[in-house]
């Protein structure tokens, strides 16, 4: 009934400078050595610069785009939009609390003024995007073998996953997997592709990224197209909207978008990587993740889900 | 690739205006009886007021306070601090991203400065956090075998949950369940109560709500107190702090806390009502939420997790 010892109150899983080396998630990914990290490479990011906030303080968020063979068109149609400066100018339009924040041109849907697109994307229809899944083959590889070693998903284990028969993770990205197809889900952070009823599968110029409990039943309906690797907490903290679906109701209320560049044109980025799903790193870390015991967790929850256990990304250390 | 209709894309689950009645959840939702609806008495609701924003808005949040057999300890306890006005005058100390929203005494680690407690609360050990899990012996009922029903849960389908033999909802509560035991989960916007290191299992003074990805490997090591039923996006939508643990690194930082009080203390308070979690509007809502297809969603889940079927909650229309 004394003082409380505020900083060390609820310490979190990813962090309790208390507890003995190595036996946190967060010790594990600090121990892993240079060789288990990844390198993302520059031209997989894209940079965007959000307007600076009320004391002119920056706001950067980067962005991964997801590789091959997921939702190529659409990554591809970025690409080019970034190209062509087309998201420079647009905005953040949309923030519904534990839901999505959404940014793309706010004047979209007002004929004369809505901004007009490159030439030369990529149509995406919903037959192709359905091919698309299943047509990913990733081969069955270590990092699956590593989560499931972990006792976090199928392997050995029927139907741990609500929205998947089994999920995984490969080349370092969270994957649901049936027998003939896998695809990327909608985990916090996750950026994907906003759309109009199907069969349209939108463009790649609306993005939208999950800031709440991981809306799962998107999957396979909505192309994921890559995640928020840093500045993340400049879109999830925006004010929410209060029109429907969490639109803002006015103008004023939008976050302007100032530039999007691929990260290879940004000078003094730094670099990122991530922790190597394959890793036996990773394999400790997602262990730690499902069935911590210490000073802090009484009771170990032995599982976890897929989106619980985020990809430890990092700047560079060289 | 004309012109975006901004304000249809990405339609949420929770309500898509175009849909045919009775597709949507919130379609459901809104179709249910009066009789499917239960008041939540005002002298659970715990009514917290922030300092108004930058722009001198009011920001009230709601808190309910979870039943017996839950953390009744802990809640006692909670009553007792607002009785005492202890709350008043607290802050908002920690924001991280992902993970918690925390509120306490500021000062609480500083011998001499610490806002002393009031007389009268009750010890709450670890033993006794356990042992109120273990008797917590709600029958099973119409809520769980309409959580079932919808092919949601455990029966009938094994172990469909990473934390827990059963999930489901019982008085309007996400539940998890064993042979011999039940307890409330940690899905987005449930209240818990910051603690130090075990044996050690809070007083209740310090409070955090969920704002990301369910962080169910905290259930059964913290004591679940409530849950957040208006006002959410007051906490949710706060700068992300940048010191460790998301702790604020300068106390102008937090957000202050000006008064706390019970609902039936505070006036002119609209009254609550959640959607009976046993009722057959409820276990369509379930189901929906589980199995969408229409004109959005192409590729239904077929499944969902507890944290992703929020109860509905809203003001009593009468």
């Amino acid at each position: 009934m004394t003082g409380l010892a505020v900083a060390a109150l609820l310490a979190p899983p990813l962090a309790a400078a208390d507890a003995p080396a190595g036996r946190t998630p967060s010790d594990i990914v600090e121990a892993a050595p240079a060789a288990d990290w990844t390198r993302i490479a520059a031209s997989d990011l894209v940079v965007m610069d959000l307007a600076p906030d009320a004391r002119g303080r920056a706001r950067r968020v980067v962005i991964q785009l997801i590789p091959a063979p997921f939702s190529q068109g659409w990554t591809g149609n970025i690409r080019k939009l970034v190209a062509a400066r087309w998201f420079d100018g647009i905005a953040v339009v949309r923030v519904q609390d534990n839901y999505v924040v959404q940014w793309g041109d706010p004047d979209g849907e007002t004929p004369g003024k809505a901004k007009v697109l490159p030439k030369g994307l990529q149509a995406t229809t919903e037959a192709g995007y359905v091919a698309s899944i299943d047509k990913a083959e990733l081969t069955a590889s270590a990092d699956e073998a590593n989560f499931a070693a972990a006792g976090l998903s199928g392997k050995g284990r029927s139907s741990l996953d609500h929205y998947a028969p089994l999920t995984t993770f490969q080349a370092g990205w969270p994957i649901g997997t049936s027998e003939t197809a896998k695809w990327p889900v909608h985990c916090y952070g996750m950026v994907g592709v906003g759309r109009n009823l199907s069969p349209d599968t939108g463009t790649g110029a609306e993005l939208y990224t999950v800031i709440g409990q991981a809306p799962r039943q998107l999957d396979r309906n909505i192309a994921l197209v890559g995640r928020i690797i840093s500045g993340m907490e400049h879109l999830s903290s925006l004010p929410r909207g209060t029109g429907p679906l969490g639109f803002y109701e006015r103008a004023e209320e939008r976050t302007p978008i100032v530039s999007v560049r691929m990260g290879n044109e940004v000078p003094g980025l730094p670099a990122y990587e991530y922790l190597s799903t394959d890793s036996a790193s990773f394999a400790a870390y997602a262990d730690k993740r499902a069935n911590r015991k210490d000073d802090f967790y009484i009771q170990p929850a032995g599982g976890v889900d897929v989106c619980n256990v985020p990809v430890p990304i990092r700047e560079a250390k060289r």
